[in-house]
């Protein structure tokens, strides 16, 4: 099972930016905790991140034949972006939405999310579980199926 | 670990009730399942449903002290009870909101939580996963202490 | 044809509950013109008042497979439970949502309804007409089939 | 006792017209089963249908002193319409409105019925029957004063 | 003079509960508080809590006929609950609407009270000076009658 | 000085309509009495009533070329339509909006006027006086230029 | 006939001020044609303006038993004020409020009138002409009475 | 092929009216140039203009069976007329709704179409260019079945 | 313990203005009642009446240092000031917010308080108790720090 | 006459993507189908996609004095940028807004175009045919200037 | 070159209220501060602080003919009075609107600004600096003129 | 002290883009006079533009440790970027957020700005001077550290 591993706007200042709200560990230790998850569940990952929204739906297009599922952290633009919605519905991957802080529980603009409509779920406020419980969620989600 | 598991109105009816949302799956299969998942992680669960607003807070209220953790599917409550905010907020114990179906994709009076923001976080979508994904993340989370 | 007749709260105190508004009839005098209609329509009826919503809901649970049809005068929690409605389309019986008053005519947060969007109809305004409409209604909508 | 039944924009069609949503039901088969049940209760019906906002005003306007009660099927007009409302406070003749579809059950637009405030009641979702639990209605209505 | 003081969801916690809004107070002390205050104004109190909205609108039904006032505290359910606004307005008893913290310092869905527009007025923000003060109003309201 | 008068929906049922809003005069009586303030000024007036919104329509577009003024009682038309704003603006003739009743002290529904944005200005509140000011104000108007 | 006129925040600039919506008469100007309107129908005026909404509200209250009616031009006070809406409603003295422009064909700010519900009526639009059309108002309210 | 083509209020104004909003070309030259074109695609016109709502739907209804499609441009009913979208989703012919300005750079009341989520399409902001435009439009749709 | 005690626009007009809904009390015995109540209380008070937004806030400036304490009734300007909000919040003075009518009851616009937020708490409803209560407020809190 | 046709994100997808919605044909038939119809009108196009918003900006500002007309399907960008906007009205070419689908009958966040109020017009919902219609209207609009 | 540089209601206080707000310098060092920055600029300054929104209003209105520029902080007038704004757009004067606090960062109802709409451009954030910027944009504003 | 000054979309087309809103100076020319003004206070800058939201979230969080101080005119994603505000947050970087237009006096959407609540200030409405202002700001803020 190959799963693409998609990570949006500022999230490569991880560890530096806000640790109160987003904790200490960086994007990379995210990546190598992921990947070993995915390993022990027979998963292999692609693990990415940019600040372009073009770039992310670009990413989310070229997943289709490519990969079994998506994880995206889409970010500041989960909340803005109709475009990435409708990549991800164009792409026809099973996708889940994560975030690494609870976003119900932030500014009132982080609770609606854009994209949440066209994914299989959302995880949101297990700081780097939430990437690890997605691995698991879509490697169940296939696994049932 | 002790994991106090509550589940919400209507939520006693699963399996028979709209399996075009919530699947074919049973109150009784989830909470078997779910046991299986805790028990391999090293905890006990207690599983519990009421269609009563008044006995979730009082079993919330109870958990203080007596469980290490509280996941909770609220189900139609999450959209329409202060009181299940105040009680979880209360009661001071780690609770990971859970939902079956993605709350996010459905009529749009259920994409708001008004226990999410007392919440560690919220795991939607994913079925019967979402309680397992939840043990996880309760479990991690522990860990990581 | 056995019809399931449930009352919300405080239409217990009907006859001297606010009689400008809901007029001198007490709820016992309600059942027993509801049930002498309905046994001129060949039905019989259950009819039952609470003031807790989980009861509410645990009524309409218990229809499906007992009752060929539900009549629910939810009061106040028509316009604020969104169990109730999850309830009601769960029980997959019909049912039609009956007021004394018509909602219409009051408050504006009385205008709302959220279980209407799961029920065959509504009928509100009519004292307890509104109940032998109702009636009325549901074994009309059954002789149809 | 003389009802003035008055059908607005649209209703001509009934029978073509989206059947899914109105059923199959002719006007002029509404118009014979009403009358059959007016004659049943001792009343006479004028059954009439308009496309015009301003015949329907005309015709409410008439019913004063010449009939006992309206039953209004305003359709499209119930939602945009504050002419007919004035119109039927005007008229001071008892008014029940009905509609023959659950207009609280679809488009957001259909909920709000700009007329409901200055009738004795409201009465939707039972199509046929939405017409013959109004003649009910307004001659009980009448027999208990 | 018999007041009956009712208490909603979660104030049985008081005193471990969040005490930077709610205070050190617990549930028995105001009770005890509230006591001796009635008694040298010459009042009795019965003084009861529940987490049950359907217990509350029980409560607030029977007072009818047996005290002369209602001194209401009912927390989350001041927000949400439309069914004890009718059970006030039923009970047709002079009620206070108390608070311990000032609901309009905080969180913008607790500025609104279903219940306010049906009561004497409303105290909030003095801890349980609140329920001394609205032992006064509803003393010092009988005794200008 | 040719004026023209024209009244909207159910102005012709003033009298008997809701008297305690419109009070007793009929709209025969206010066509006179505005006739000889009009003979008064110097003027000639044009008076009529209709119930349908194209009605209206036609006749100010009419105006144009035949008049040197419109008043305008275009009663539940005015929060509504958006036709006879167009027709007004439309026909370049000087428009001033009257009303019986004054509009901004009764339903919300009524305090938006779709029409005002177009006309000279507004004249409410003042029972048929609203038309003789109306005449005093296109006429001043006029001198003026 | 006592009339007292009453002119608000920035009235003192009239003449001066944004000729293009207010015209080039100045208060002064307003004053004198106003007063002569007056005494020609057999009443006398008033005329005062300040920039200070307290004033405004003093000269209110004093208007009670020294004046026969109040005609009122709030300016911006009209859009922001409930202290003078409840300043008209304690005196009890018939008002009119007057406006030069037509406010509801300005800024939406300017389309809500605080002060309108508890005024007689309104007239606005018509620049000076809106103080003679109220003079007339007020004079002949009085006389039908 | 054969083509209805109704035009709502005020467009027989058309080129008197406003022309710096909807140029000078008047409705007769719009409907010869659209013949023109029409005849050139192989298709025949009727081309109908009223200022009544009830006769659009009388139009619109009839078109079954008599037209192949239909292009209407509504003017002001676009935004206010809920009877109209009925008659179109009722009538199941192809419409095309048309505007000579681009309603979306106007008004904001006028951003808003009632009728256009029932319409195959929409063409606003050409001039009488968004006849032909429609025209083709219809043309190439039944070309492509 | 010194208790300034300011009053906003049109009290002065107690006992006059609108019994109704506030009672007939004069603001010279509501004064007096409080006085004897104050010292009662081992407080003396100083109690002032300004119908000016500035005077208000230059009296809730001057409390500091001078004052232990500030009751406010701001009667209209509760609604629409920010600056009394700020004025309050610099003086870091204890202030209880009151109001004689229940505002909560009332029309909507008066159910927003601008500068509850920055007070200890508020009293609504009581008439001339609500001063009096404040006053207990303030003393109580005062001995328990 | 030179046209830049301009396609936003996620349009390189048509064809696969979601073709009850958008249909079968390809952006690369489009690009064929668009550019014959174009030199059938003596005109020539330069056709471009990208995923970019900055990419679409920088096209947008390169057309000035390149082309003399822009054709633009913003796709999602449509509804969520003001970057967009700017660039057009600052490009000072003439565009036309072009979309595949009724963006009008769609989710309600697709109603509202931030980019139509500075485009010439607005195409809708005919599929590749929008892309004609919008080459002759920019034909038909160059040839009348 | 003259300016006239007006403080609103609480600005006297600055230096005790709220320091973490608005920092610790008080209004007299501002004004010396601001006046050694308009001599070093060549200009002059009148410096004022009132709390009344009446006297505001008069010292705009009578910068007129005697001032070339206005600085005018308007404290929480700034969010509530429309009167300023008239009084501003009136003066005809330049006119930079300051505020010590970053406004767009404190509560939603600071974020809204009654009278930006009508000033050359608007500084907010800086403390005092907010000043000394406020002068150089004047005195820059008229060098290039 | 260095500072970095990022200009967002459609910037570099000053100058030539609507002159009566932005002004005739070209990007360049800012650069200039910019840079002349840094160098006049001890600073040196780094000018930069880009229609890319990715591109100014990459500079953003390159600033840190490079930079002392960010000048952000972020043009149209100002007011839709979720984004841009959490790189900032994330740069901890002082930022003054500048527009060469006074944004609170242009469409309603431009009213709102997104980054406000991270920057220091806000600097609006000045052309060229916005900047010259705002490098003063940072210049001043530093050294008062």
């Amino acid at each position: 099972m190959k799963i693409l591993i998609l990570n949006g706007p500022n999230l490569n200042l991880l560890g530096q930016r806000e640790p109160e709200i987003y904790g200490r560990t960086t994007l990379a230790q995210i990546e190598e905790t992921t990947r070993q998850r995915a390993v022990r569940l027979g998963a292999t990952i692609d693990f990415r991140q940019t600040n372009s929204e073009g770039q992310l739906i670009a990413w989310i297009q070229s997943a289709r034949g490519n990969f079994d599922a998506l994880i995206l952290n889409a970010a500041a633009y989960t909340h803005t972006s109709v475009a990435l919605r409708d990549a991800i519905a164009a792409s026809q991957i099973p996708t889940v939405e994560v975030h690494l802080s609870n976003i119900h529980a932030r500014e009132s603009f982080r609770h609606r999310s854009l994209i949440a409509g066209v994914c299989l779920g959302q995880i949101a406020g297990f700081g780097v579980n939430s990437y690890l419980l997605a691995i698991e969620a879509v490697v169940n989600s296939k696994a049932e199926k």
